[in-house]
Parts: structure tokens; C-alpha cells; sequence
């Protein structure tokens, strides 16, 4: 029941029609309706779709307070304008009325198709409806609703010593760093001022979901949001930090499961780098380099394709100094390939998850994780036609 | 006969046994053994190959003479180490034994597969050969010897008032800015200083090679050569700019042409940025982003996708003045789809070559082009295995 498993948020999903079949929108509220303590972290990506204007401006004149977010997939409301602005304020509008609380603290998120205007008449009168379905239970018809082209839901919550939180998300592709098309919501009944909760947020969402990399593209509506009631008062704040890490990190490894055409996961780690911020850049310049990735496709220890991905990535690189290992058994030093166990590497890249790490040799303690998706024919047969 | 099209120039090629059956190896030189004005454009990849590496230090030594260049396909010696480099080495005082020329003047290229040593137990003795069989006709033979992956040879010549200029190129994988796993070598009768020689070969490279991008991958041994022996006296240098950049226009085309897996070449235009370096990388982050790509594959004319990958290149952008045509036809303005002439859109995208034309509205007058190739199933088969 994930979004709804702490004390005091309910929730509830329906197919309201904009997809021809399955779920496609949800609601969260507090089930007192009282505006609780709310922050996000929103996409970077210059062409913002119309909900995430609205939520920045919302948090912005509420001092970070919200009671309910009302969420459709399947249409993105991006690339829509000025009528998706006002699509955007109606579906905030419509949540504030049925549960009767100022539209100031109803947030919004859209995830789907770019470019096509909102179908207003289905969205609208499936929020009254949404209203009065909203329970604990509802949590995974929520966690259904916001789904587009992944294939299950993702929810998980962590039980602290004094406190609960849980989460759902969505998201199979156009996902990179920063964030890409997902949508991620937390809820929590632990007490945590708002600057706080932004800070913890923002470090887990770094640590988490931006380390993911499906296709290198970031998408127009990516949001996080985490809502905290406060009932079960100040909890010990390393462990309520842990706790928002480990729902994030369950969250993004069952997104990097379920992502579009995946038939490998690789848990990529650069070392040897000169900063942790050359780290990163390496080890996205890898993960986003379909060369590589078509290599982790084929299971094959393509090593010098990632030293290639790496020594183009703009950052300080040493061949000469340099590593790679697959699965903990190292098979390339100082740039050139050195004996190794062939069956035991072999065996490893036949794994779904497979582990790499490079050393990029520069001699600096700068690391940084990336976890990547293979390139395989899946990936292309979802996205070379639109609907 | 391309690369042996301007007088003075002799060429040859041969199955020497890196490859099963196809060509391998290739070797241009003067006529007459004697030293001529040669400057190159190189990888910016930091784990360089060492053919790299020695032709960079033979030029710099020289003050930019050479008198042949002896190249192998099927191996890239790169990821070789030390022993790379005393193979590359080995070649070139090869080659030069067998002309009769000093080392200093022979230049070394290889291409192919990373992480491997040469075979030099089929590469040396096959230099002496290639040696004997130097002929005018024997260009075509060398644009046969350079070629990986490629499908068809790629030549090109233009015939100036006083001068003529010839090239051949290799190169359909691991493309992009700048330049990426290609060869090119140019000949010209011309005369030119060394120093606009390598201004003319520069620009002209970052206008042509450089603005092709089949899978944002940065090789480690991308090389450009051009060898003028000034028989034909000096050359209007505005003609002869213009012939260096017609000849490595029409290579880069045949390259875009013949990229691996690709069903769509696409003419890519960014304007409206506020400086030709910003449109650069729009067209950059437009060419790379998978999604788009497989938009490309599918003929479907996302314009959202476009729109969201330039609002993620961190420069400029603003959709609110943004346009994005297909074929000259405008099918977004303001970031919002407008009527347009879908019939005639879908009809353009059926083409092998689309053109599109994005406008990132930042008001400036900067502008860029890219060629970009589509990612369709036929890329995966290509590099997913290694042989």
C-alpha cells in the first residue's frame, strides 16, 4: 500500500479514459484534508511541461504545503502551452473542490505523450470520482494510475523505530540524469521542517534516481514529492534520511528493472577519478554510450569500448593507470587487456545485473555510480512509433 | 581513383589476412618517395591509439612531411599499450624500407576492433608487397584496404582550375563530433604553406566530419590526412578552401550514407541559438538522444522529442519562441503543435533523407548543422557481438 502506508494519507486510482484500457490517473490526499509540510525536486529540462510550472509555484507561495497531488498518465500536458497552463490550474481546481481544501495546496503531474492537449472531458469528472474512492487500501490503484509504458507498479516503504514512509513511482524510459520521465511521490507521518525534508530529498534523489540512465534523455515532467504530516512527531534524523534513501534506491532499481526493452541492468562504478562531479560525467558518458550498451546487449566484455566511452567523456583519464573489471574479476590494466578468467566473466555477463567497474586512472578518490540499461531491438520497437 | 587522382600520388591495397577475406591494408605515397606539405586533424579522445600517437610526434618532428602513409583495417591497435606502440613503430620503418624513404616520413593508421595486438606476423610482410604494386590505378584498391564495417568504398575528387584534389574515407560506427572512428586521406598537386593547409583542413573538418553523428561515440584512432606536393603551383587558396571542404562534404555524406544500421540520414539545422557554439550542442543533443533517433527509425514526427531534448542541451532555450519543421514544413511554433500539412509531413518522412529544422528561440542568430542517422534494429545486430 506504499503511498498510503503511513498514518494519515489515503489515496485511490481509476481508468478515466484517456488510455483505452488500464489506470490512468490517481490521487493522494491527507485524510483530514489538512495541508501538510511538501517539497520536490523537479526536472531541469528548459522545455517544462505545464504541471511542473505549477507545483514550483504552488510550493513556491505555500511555504511547502500541499494536501493532495492529482496525477494522469498518458498525456504529458507538455509541449501544450497556454491552454495546458489553464489544463494544469482546472485539474488542481477540480482536486481542491472535491476534497475541499484551497486549491493552493493541490499539486499536479501529467506523464505521458508530448504534444497533445489534454482530454479535459475525461480528466475532469474522474476526479470527484477519485475523491470519494480515496482510502489506505487505495495506494496501489494509485501506484497503477501514473504507470504508462512500465509494466508493474513500484511502491516500497521502510518502517523507522518511530515513524513510517512509503512511496510509489513510475518511469521505463526517458529516463537520465537529471531525473528524466518519472514521477515519484512520498509520504510520511514523521515531523521534519521543510528545509530539512528539501535537503534529504534532493541528496536521496541525486544518490537514486539520478543515478539511473535508461536512454540518456530527461524528460519535461519529472517529479518527486515527498509529504510529511508530522503525527508521529521528530524522528531521529540519520535514520529518517536512511529510510528516504532506501525507499528511493528500491524505487529506481524496480524503474531500471522495468525499463523499456531492458534485458540487462549494469551497476557501473568509476573510480580513480580526480572529483566525485569528473566521476559522474565519466560514468554517464558510459552508460549513455550505445556502443557500450549494445556490447552489455550482447554479453560481451567489451572493455576497450568503455575505456573509449570513458577517455572521450572530457574529464582527466590515464590509460596508462586505468582499469576495468567485470564482476570483481579484473580483465583490463593500464590500458591493455590482461589475463583473466574468460569462463568466470562470461558466465557473469550472462547475469541480468551485471557489475562493472572502471578506473579511469587519474589517480584522484572521485567515484561516482551510474546504473545502466542495455540497447537491445525491445527499446526500439517502444519508441519508433508514438501510440 | 581518388586518392591517386592528383599527379604524384601512387596508391595500393590487399588482403594481407586480418580480415577472413576482404581487404586490410592499403598504402598511399608520393611518386617519387620525396616529402610533401602534410598536415592531419586527429582524435580528441584521451585513450588514444598509438598510430595516433606516432603520426601526431612523425608531424610535429617533420615540421609536416610525409612521404606515405601505410594503414590497416580489421585491428585497431588500440588498447595495446607499449606493445601497440612498438607496432606502430614497426610499420612505419616498414613501410619506410620498402620505399626507400626515412621513417620520419611514414605515417601509420589502423582501424577496427579495440584491445587486440596487431598480427604483425600478416602486416609486415605484407608492407613490401603493397610497395610493388603502388599505381595511379591503384586507389581504388587502398579506399577498399581502409574499410571496417563499411558497405561500399567511399571516394571523392574535385578538379580545380589549376589543381586537383582527391580523397577517400572510411568510417560508419563509433561517429560523432568530433569525428569518431573514421579515416579520410586527401592528396593535392597544389601548393600550399603548411600552416593554411592546416586551417583549410580544420575548418573544413569541423564543417563536414565533424558534424556527423551516428552514435555520439568518439573513437580512438579518427584520423584526417592531407598531402599536397605543390606541382601544380599555388591555387586560388579561396578555390582550394572550397575544393577541401566539397571533397570532405562528399565523403561525409557517403559515411552518413553507409552508417551502420541506418535507414534515415537526417539534414539537421538548429537556428535561433545565441551563438553557433550553443547550436552546436542542440544539434549535438538532438542527434544523440535515442528517443529521437528511434522517432527517425519509425518516420514519426515527434516534434515534442526534439523540443525536449534541446531544453535538456543547457544552453538557451525557450519554447515560447521555439519552431520545428519537417521538411520545410512548420509543425510546432511556441512549443505547441500547429495546423500543418500532415499528408505531406508523413509523405517526407518516408524518405531515406529528412530534412528538419529546429529553432531553440533564444532569439539569437546562431546556428549549426548535424547529420544524424536513425537507431533501428540493424544498429544493435551490428555491435551487439564483437566478431
Amino acid at each position: 500500500m506504499s503511498v498510503t502506508a503511513a498514518p494519515g494519507f489515503v489515496a485511490a486510482g481509476c481508468h478515466a479514459g484517456i488510455k483505452r484500457r488500464k489506470h490512468d490517473m490517481a490521487l493522494i490526499a491527507t485524510d483530514d484534508g489538512r495541508p501538510v509540510t511538501a517539497v520536490g525536486v523537479f526536472t531541469q529540462n528548459r522545455f517544462v511541461a505545464p504541471p511542473v510550472v505549477l507545483d514550483r509555484a504552488r510550493l513556491a507561495a505555500s511555504g511547502g504545503k500541499a494536501a493532495a497531488i492529482v496525477v494522469n498518465s498518458g498525456n504529458a500536458n507538455a509541449g501544450t502551452g497556454a491552454k495546458g497552463m489553464a489544463d494544469a490550474e482546472a485539474m488542481s481546481a477540480a482536486a481542491a473542490e472535491a476534497l475541499g481544501i484551497d486549491k493552493a495546496h493541490a499539486l499536479v503531474s501529467s506523464t505521458g505523450i508530448i504534444g497533445t492537449p489534454l482530454p479535459m472531458d475525461v480528466i475532469l469528472p474522474a476526479i470527484p470520482k477519485l475523491a470519494k474512492k480515496l482510502s489506505k487500501a487505495g495506494g496501489h490503484d494509485a501506484a497503477k494510475g501514473i504507470l504508462t509504458t512500465d509494466h508493474v507498479a513500484k511502491e516500497a516503504v521502510v518502517k523507522g523505530s518511530t515513524f513510517t514512509l512509503g512511496g510509489m513511482a513510475k518511469g521505463c524510459g526517458m529516463i537520465a540524469p537529471n531525473m528524466a520521465t518519472m514521477l515519484a511521490y512520498l509520504t510520511t507521518d514523521a515531523d521534519v521542517p521543510r528545509d530539512a525534508l528539501q535537503r534529504i530529498l534532493r541528496d536521496a534523489a541525486d544518490h537514486t534516481f539520478n543515478t539511473l540512465n535508461v536512454d540518456g534523455a530527461t524528460s519535461t515532467n519529472d517529479t518527486v514529492i515527498l509529504l510529511a504530516n508530522g503525527r508521529a512527531g521528530a524522528p531521529n534524523m540519520q535514520e529518517f534520511a536512511d529510510a528516504v534513501h532506501r525507499v528511493c534506491e528500491e524505487l529506481t532499481l524496480q524503474m531500471a528493472h522495468d525499463a523499456e526493452g531492458m534485458t540487462k541492468m549494469v551497476m557501473l562504478r568509476v573510480t580513480g577519478a580526480a572529483s566525485d562531479a569528473e566521476a559522474r560525467i565519466a560514468a554517464k558518458n558510459i552508460a549513455e554510450n550505445n556502443l557500450v550498451k549494445c556490447s552489455w546487449y550482447g554479453s560481451d566484455p567489451y572493455w576497450g569500448r568503455l575505456l573509449a566511452a570513458a577517455g572521450s567523456a572530457g574529464i582527466a583519464f590515464e590509460a596508462e593507470a586505468s582499469s576495468v573489471a567485470y564482476g570483481g574479476i579484473a580483465v583490463s590494466r593500464g590500458g591493455i587487456e590482461i589475463d583473466h578468467d574468460r569462463a568466470a566473466v562470461a558466465t557473469h555477463m550472462k547475469n541480468e545485473k551485471i557489475e562493472l567497474e572502471v578506473d579511469v586512472g587519474a589517480g584522484g578518490t572521485g567515484s561516482a555510480r551510474a546504473i545502466g540499461i542495455d540497447l537491445g531491438p525491445g527499446y526500439i520497437k517502444e519508441n519508433s512509433v508514438t501510440s
